[in-house]
């Protein structure tokens, strides 16, 4: 398997192309537009074709690079059902798989981030978008949040996966670059909580400025990070 | 294996966290003394004994962690047999092996970015240190660097190795966080020489300024980061 996280200084954010062998077809998900042209050099250096670009859900902090992809690439681009961009090619939901020549991924909706937040499973590893990070969670105060539904999530799906699976989040903000789910369970201190009402009363009790790119990023990106519809 | 890559922001440095298994031994290469805590909370959360940190040369753009963990965990600390530094507790040299339970990293001496510089191979992986970068190859123009001998240490040791060995350097600077031996032969601009004389022309005609933290990183690692003699 080929696998590469690549990290966007800016905004911090984790970008992961996968590839089941060099020369075969390859998957970004959550690409960041200020790097596509990085991006498609390093597909094209290991002769792949990109045949698929997904967000984990619409980001706040950062313009994705779906739509620029998808124009320069023709690959599908692709959000959750519950996303309200028109502007990708593919609508997944839960239970469904994503595909790369033999690697199969498949699909959780994991709301609580935002109403549109999914991770995606392939076999050792987990990405979680901003749904789970490394010793913190996604915050739950717009974009249709709920730290109700995140606890859910959290606890009735990405900590039910084996102790051992890696976990690969869409930030970290602290030079961290994987964790796993045991490691999670264990340090993460959002998650030593008694019950789903003491998760909800530490998030709504988290006082955080909007993400200073939130402004823009939120409509660009209800547009795939491009100024007209594709 | 476990297996962390951590990042530094301030210096754009990787560090390596290696070990066996959860509750073992662990090894860290090329720490940064500001992120001792961090390295040493890791360890500990993962219920491991910090065994060894190494540093693959004297490095010019940080301070080193190596004093610092040796004083505060008891563990060996390690350069090679040509570093000046007098404060580690063991010198390494080419053909020797780093012991972390049942994993070992075999030894090379690739000088040229200095020339007390070394790389560590452990069976699908290579710690290049600032010998080879991805799509780059460390500057050689102080600290007893020379572009010959990096030339023989990149063509007939590093490049040597399998193609699908994975590098890991000590450094990148654009978001990349691994490569390929076979990426780095096809796709290294710097690589693309066709003899010794033309990459040592090459390196010698770039026109660098000295690394910001130079004058003070340099004397403080050759004393292991430390103030006073450890």
């Amino acid at each position: 398997m080929i696998f590469r996280q690549l990290y966007d200084h800016e905004s911090s954010t984790y970008t992961y192309l996968l590839a089941e062998r060099v020369g075969g077809e390859a998957l970004l998900i959550d690409p960041v537009k200020s790097n596509v042209d990085q991006y498609i050099q390093l597909v094209n250096e290991m002769d792949m074709k990109l045949v698929m670009a997904v967000d984990t859900h619409i980001h706040a902090d950062h313009v994705t690079g779906l739509g620029d992809l998808r124009k320069s690439t023709g690959c599908i681009s692709a959000m959750g059902e519950t996303s309200k961009a028109e502007c990708v090619s593919l609508h997944f939901k839960e239970g469904e798989k994503l595909k790369v020549d033999n690697l199969y991924l498949d699909i959780l909706y994991t709301p609580g981030h935002t109403d549109d937040s999914y991770s995606f499973v392939l076999a050792d590893r987990v990405f979680t978008g901003d749904t789970l990070l490394i010793r913190g969670t996604g915050r739950t105060d717009f974009q249709n949040g709920d730290p109700a539904d995140q606890y859910d999530s959290l606890f009735h799906k990405l900590l039910t996966l084996p102790d051992q699976t890696l976990v690969y989040p869409a930030h970290d903000y602290h030079g961290m670059t994987v964790s796993t789910i045991r490691e999670e369970k264990q340090h993460n201190p959002r998650l030593q909580v008694p019950d789903k009402q003491a998760y909800v009363e530490l998030m709504n009790s988290l006082q955080l400025d909007n993400p200073r790119m939130m402004d823009i990023a939120v409509p660009a990106n209800r547009n795939c990070g491009l100024k007209s519809v594709a």
